[in-house]
């Protein structure tokens, strides 16, 4: 595979090809032979590194704690609690052999960890002065899915999942809330994402949450992209695991708790927000090398340059050479392809005229730059290509976000494309079921705006106040 | 258990009983209730970090990159190679329903990752030119262990696996013996913890390998501690899985292999080599917080200086302002029963004096010193401290390291202590089972020394020229 000339990967038209090949091509994945499970190389790692640690440092500074919890849970204890084993059994593998030995009891590999944080905090808990306790681990989770794709859907899911207890219901739900706005900003801001966000429905809300809190992307294909959820418990669940405590005022109540995960879902929302059909598009805050240098030539004045530049910059930007020995047309397609955010050329003639080439992957422009100004220009177009790629997904988000008000509007919209329709909602499940069965448009959330004015349902027509965003999604 | 007095553990008499205790008060660990899985709290789990963040940068150093490879590995990709099958047939969870439904072919929860890795070496591989290939993943692994103690000897285990592949035997002997160097230096320089490495024997090497380097190190009851492992396999192993490639000659070769792993067992040795009565004793390289300041009085003025003295300190170091509401005296014992190598105590009194109080964990010894000199108190407390843990514990290392030439000797000293025994041994199996059904001392590994001159075989008296270590392990 290594040193051929990267293939250019298929047009956009056939979007699901389009990102398999993507995802092969740019040494993304490989595929493991285990069903459902992908290897993550290099690339897909550290791009997952770069994700991991910004988001890391943000939970920290808010007073997260970092722990670690066994990735084994007994039947017994996932049983506990009715609507959490309801939502799961269906989807988790089942150890029941240690050895050569049959297990007394089967053991799930963790598809969540609520009720292991839920015991441990019931063992470490006694009274208010012991909250808030917010905890939070990396790790991989494990669901039995049917049908799966890289990044997307897969039976091993790398992700964090963050647990927080309480003192009272109103501490608990701004935290979760505080957290999704925590996801809002990184998917803005680091990966230039446009999104909306709101509350899941009764019928899509997480197994045995009050309250789930979503985020929503719109992908390239205007399909949505669930990318980051929060949930608030109330005290319902921690009831069922004893998770008790002493109140400032000497009285006993069981802790309010929140749980919220964000994957590497996020790898597949950048490739699919960002990518076109030469590859991967990379927001430089999550790129694996942020800057390549290409030699335009192999002569020691060349060389010489390209270490000034690179030393340079590398102290403040993770900057690569590409020496192998290829084409520089291959070189330029490979830089592509992986989707780096910006491009160095470095010839002879430019060495002579105290200029280099700089190539933008987002918008391909290209510009001759002087030496001396060189870190200025650096910054400066980091900071454009965020500006750019934030604003080019935003124009095609709200060209593709209608609000519709009648069936038939959303009869002929959903037949020429997928995009997300907003419109009134009586809050029932038939109404929401209907779109689902009619048209393929699942609904993803009920938006937080105030003051809604009265309107009517798309589907029964019976007045309400409340909107929601239909989309079909992966 | 929070907010209570913590209880000085027991006497370092039932070594044991000492180490639970110890996990347990400094709220390393919780037991989960599943066997042999435990919690990593915030505190243990911080360690980790400082001690994956040190190590994985090294590795980087050095060009390796990190993937990630399934957790599940399907059993007839087990089966493949038979001596790595054979040792780990035995000890491996096995996962055969997924949600309702039973698999038609069984998922073991990797016990370590060879084949995984050879099975993409062999897709991605190619040429001379694609080699080395230098990976390595932090994860955890599962082992069926009869018996468990935390981060001793568990059913799932944190670590990382580094899998390399090479164009020559010679590069992939080297190569894992740099990578032994790294984990000595790590475990020396940084966790202050002297140690033996060399090569394991024949009984006592990897599943697969043809090479088994370790480092051990000896706890302070005088047992040994396999902290480390790196392996050479030679290209037996990825001939199994059709690692070829082309070399620089055109012919056709396999690609030479080496795995090489630490754990969280390096969390053990800190607690079993540096640990007192009062608790931890943590080396400041790992330490999650380094520094803590214990204000002597609830005053406005003491809470001005030790913000000034924190603010001052806490872009260099891990530091902490305990403002529990407890006794000062509790404190003082929970700063110790949690290791954290220097306590800063400011009062009324010394800030008129313009002093503060600097006690250290390692040696307990209190200082009176001048706020004008701060840092460069703190940092040279800071390397003394971790040449003092090492030292310490080198002095006990040496002394409890015996060379011996005869049975009679060996069983003397076997009836009155634990230690590390150092004696000539002829290289027969039979030998070395014969100490250890004899004396419960297994071989823990054969250093790497020149030059030794003949000398005779402990057990049977046969002239040879190879040295062996023998000591009890965990």
């Amino acid at each position: 595979m290594a040193h051929r000339i990267p293939v250019v990967v298929q047009v956009i038209e056939d979007f699901s090809k389009w990102y398999t090949d993507v995802l092969k091509k740019s040494e993304l994945v490989d595929y493991s032979g285990v069903r459902g499970c992908v290897i993550m190389r290099p690339y897909a790692c550290s791009m997952w590194e770069n994700i991991t640690s910004i988001l890391d440092k943000r939970f920290k500074e808010i007073g997260v704690e970092n722990v670690s919890m066994p990735m084994f849970i007994p039947e017994s204890m996932l049983q506990k609690e009715k609507n959490h084993i309801e939502g799961f059994a269906p989807e988790v593998a089942w150890v029941t052999h240690g050895g050569q030995e049959e297990l007394t009891e089967r053991l799930c590999v963790r598809p969540t960890s609520e009720v292991m944080f839920c015991s441990h905090f019931s063992r470490i808990v006694n009274s208010w002065r012991d909250l808030p306790k917010l905890y939070n681990q990396w790790c991989s989770v494990v669901r039995w899915e049917k049908s799966s794709r890289p990044f997307l859907r897969s039976i091993e899911i790398h992700w964090q999942e963050g647990h927080t207890i309480h003192e009272s219901p109103g501490e608990a739900n701004d935290f979760s809330l505080k957290i999704l706005n925590i996801y809002k900003e990184f998917l803005e801001e680091k990966l230039c994402i446009p999104l909306i966000c709101g509350k899941k429905t009764e019928s899509e809300k997480f197994a045995g949450a009050k309250i789930t809190y979503t985020i929503e992307c719109m992908m390239k294909d205007g399909k949505s992209l669930q990318t980051a959820t929060s949930h608030y418990f109330g005290n319902e669940f921690t009831k069922v695991f004893n998770v008790k405590f002493q109140t400032k005022e000497n009285k006993s109540d069981f802790a309010y708790y929140t749980s919220w995960g964000i994957t590497t879902r996020t790898i597949g929302a950048i490739i699919m927000v960002h990518g076109d059909k030469d590859g991967l598009v990379l927001p430089p805050d999550v790129a694996p090398i942020q800057i390549i240098i290409i030699p335009i030539k192999d002569s020691n004045e060349v060389k010489f340059k390209v270490s000034e530049v690179f030393n340079l910059l590398r102290t403040k930007y993770r900057i690569k050479i590409d020496e192998k020995e290829e084409s520089v047309g291959c070189k330029f397609a490979n830089s592509e392809l992986r989707g780096i955010p910006i491009r160095i050329e470095i010839g002879p003639r430019d060495i002579s005229n105290n200029v280099f080439v700089l190539v933008r992957r987002d918008n391909r422009k290209k510009e001759i730059c002087k030496f001396e100004t060189i870190l200025e220009k650096i910054e400066c177009t980091i900071n454009d290509i965020k500006l750019n790629l934030y604003n080019s997904a935003l124009k095609r988000f709200n060209s593709n976000i209608l609000n519709l008000n009648s069936l038939e509007e959303f009869e002929k919209t959903a037949r020429i494309r997928d995009c997300f329709i907003k419109s009134y909602w009586c809050g029932s499940e038939k109404c929401e079921n209907y779109i689902k069965d009619k048209f393929g448009y699942g609904s993803r959330c009920i938006p937080f705006e105030e003051n809604i004015e009265e309107g009517s349902c798309i589907v029964c027509n019976k007045k309400c106040d409340t909107k929601l965003y239909w989309a079909k999604s992966y």
